[in-house]
């Protein structure tokens, strides 16, 4: 069965990479529509070998499909996606717009594809950065049971988009009004603590998310994260590094064999290393520089590294639509990226 | 009295700095000799009004002085500084080289200052990344009784001397390759997990000093401490996120004040933080985004800057020198930015 596909936000960094996952995937495509704003309206964005006129995101457009992806603000999953939803539509949203409601799943593919069973044609697509500190957290945490975990992240400036990338190559030359004006401080040459917007205790939303989004996604409502976001003058692809504790004896060659095994990450033995540069426009994340942990007695150090648009929304997003077609039926020749963990997110105990 | 001051490394990014600082801080010089390898030796160095002629370092060469700073590589301290000691003058070393030795003080003025009285003419200056994070950890360890710390951090290309940031430059220019050879991989849009060589444990001999030489400094001898040290492409200053534990209840609003009344750092209320940019070519070390950590139950996360070249560096090392004046001569009139903190320095317990 060819699928109806609707992409809300499609000019943006998000819904361009989108498209281009669609094809490369071989995704079985009955109609593609693409939405943007009015200014965008008109324009035609190669799918294929086809063109697609971009039409300007109307409600009453919202209509006839299998799957509408929004990759948009927060805003506009507001405004559009509850009537699309209602009407029967399955809906996943890259906006943190309904991340934190309890009767929306929030999935990653990898690790709690059991949640989408419970899906009111509302599924959320998480947070960049704790998608990729998850990929390489969950096998351990499998293996180890986690305790607690420290993320202190180098996120690169398309995370805020298109604009983003256009603020760093103008600073390259010289003007920095751009990059202050979306940083809140110059970003080339320098690194700038704050991604999102402060709260009251002194974090930041992206931390906040880290700390959240990582107790939702892991079943596990009592975890303690520990979170520094801060933004890079990268182009793409945030690097993490991260400190997991875990309740069991961590052994650090058992953790090593569990991450080479690993199908979801790209393991990077020795003294090598996933960098931004190295990981842009790959599927999957790298994880490296994994050591015996000097802080805590079962704790492990790594470097974790992935493209925040790929794996941390446009691939995610599209796997949990190939999830819920696999689940509709087992022999779709959809390729899959996922397998079924449900028996193994709980905690051993905490 | 007027002082007889030799600098080893002086055409080097810390010498250069040195020539800059004793001019600023009203020094009081005699003679001021500058002593570099031979492709510097005869080039003219500003100093004040006048120009100083560089000479080509000679072991021969070294004497009659009342302090030598080697700012050099350890290659060179290991050469030419045991000789100058023995012969009575006293040795500063910014490089690694005696810093492991138990013979020999490794010193923070405003933390250790107390270490110096056993010194037999050399003296060794600490790792910039590791100085930078004790300034700010220190008044909180004073009141709390730190625990054990973790530091991930943000360092500049200056770190590695002035060809650092030559390669940047270059690379901004679209040429890549010193900053490959330099960093081992490409230093622009990205940030590098390795600072310094690999050691077996799978940590670098960056994160090690910052181990090593805590514990040194702090007095704390089983001292917990992880480090992740990262090259990110700023130019000058070294970022830190640190996360403390400590040993007595931590109240954030004690902690505030602390550092607010700390005549040593600069502190950054609310939500504002220092910067790379913020603090390049500035004294104090600036600290930021203080707040409760989400992780220990007695923890503060906060955000540290300094210029690793001034307080990392040439600062601290002439700092050194005017605490041992100061020690020979309390009506001295060199600026003091030190205190003796010697009945502090213990841990209230662990």
């Amino acid at each position: 069965m060819k699928l109806r596909i609707g992409i809300v936000g499609a000019t943006g960094i998000v819904g361009s990479e989108l498209i281009t996952l669609i094809a490369e995937r071989g995704t079985p495509v009955g109609t593609l529509r693409l939405f943007a704003s009015e200014k965008s309206g008109g324009k035609k964005v190669p799918f294929g070998e086809d063109l697609v006129i971009v039409e300007k995101l109307e409600s009453r457009k919202l209509t006839n499909f299998d799957y509408l992806f929004f990759c948009s603000n927060e805003g506009v999953s507001r405004e559009f996606l509850p009537t699309a939803a209602a009407n029967g539509i399955c809906c996943i949203d890259n906006s943190a717009a309904f991340r934190e409601r309890g009767d929306v799943p929030l999935v990653v593919p990898e690790i709690n594809s059991h949640a989408l069973a419970e899906h009111k044609n509302v599924i959320a697509n998480p947070n960049c950065s704790t998608i990729i500190t998850l990929m390489a957290i969950f096998p351990l945490h499998v293996a180890f049971g986690l305790k607690k975990f420290c993320a202190t992240t180098y996120q690169a400036v398309s995370g805020v988009g298109c604009s983003g990338i256009e603020a760093l190559n103008r600073a390259i030359d010289g003007n920095h009004a751009m990059s202050e004006e979306i940083f809140g401080e110059q970003i080339l040459f320098n690194a700038v603590p704050k991604v999102g917007k402060f709260f009251a205790n002194g974090y930041t939303s992206e931390e906040m998310k880290m700390l959240n989004e990582s107790r939702r996604i892991l079943g596990f409502p009592d975890l303690r994260v520990s979170s520094t976001c801060v933004r890079i003058p990268a182009m793409r692809a945030h690097s993490i590094s991260v400190i997991a504790e875990f309740e069991r004896s961590f052994d650090l060659c058992v953790a090593q064999r569990i991450l080479r095994e690993n199908e979801h990450v790209d393991y990077f033995p020795g003294t090598s290393f996933p960098s931004a540069i190295e990981r842009t426009k790959k599927d999957r994340v790298g994880v490296g520089r994994l050591r015996v942990d000097t802080f805590f007695d079962n704790g492990a150090t790594m470097w974790v590294v992935g493209d925040q648009i790929r794996k941390g929304a446009a691939l995610n997003a599209l796997q949990i639509m190939e999830l819920l077609e696999f689940q509709k039926c087992k022999s779709t020749p959809i390729p899959l990226v996922v397998q079924d963990v449900r028996a193994k997110t709980m905690p051993s105990s905490g």
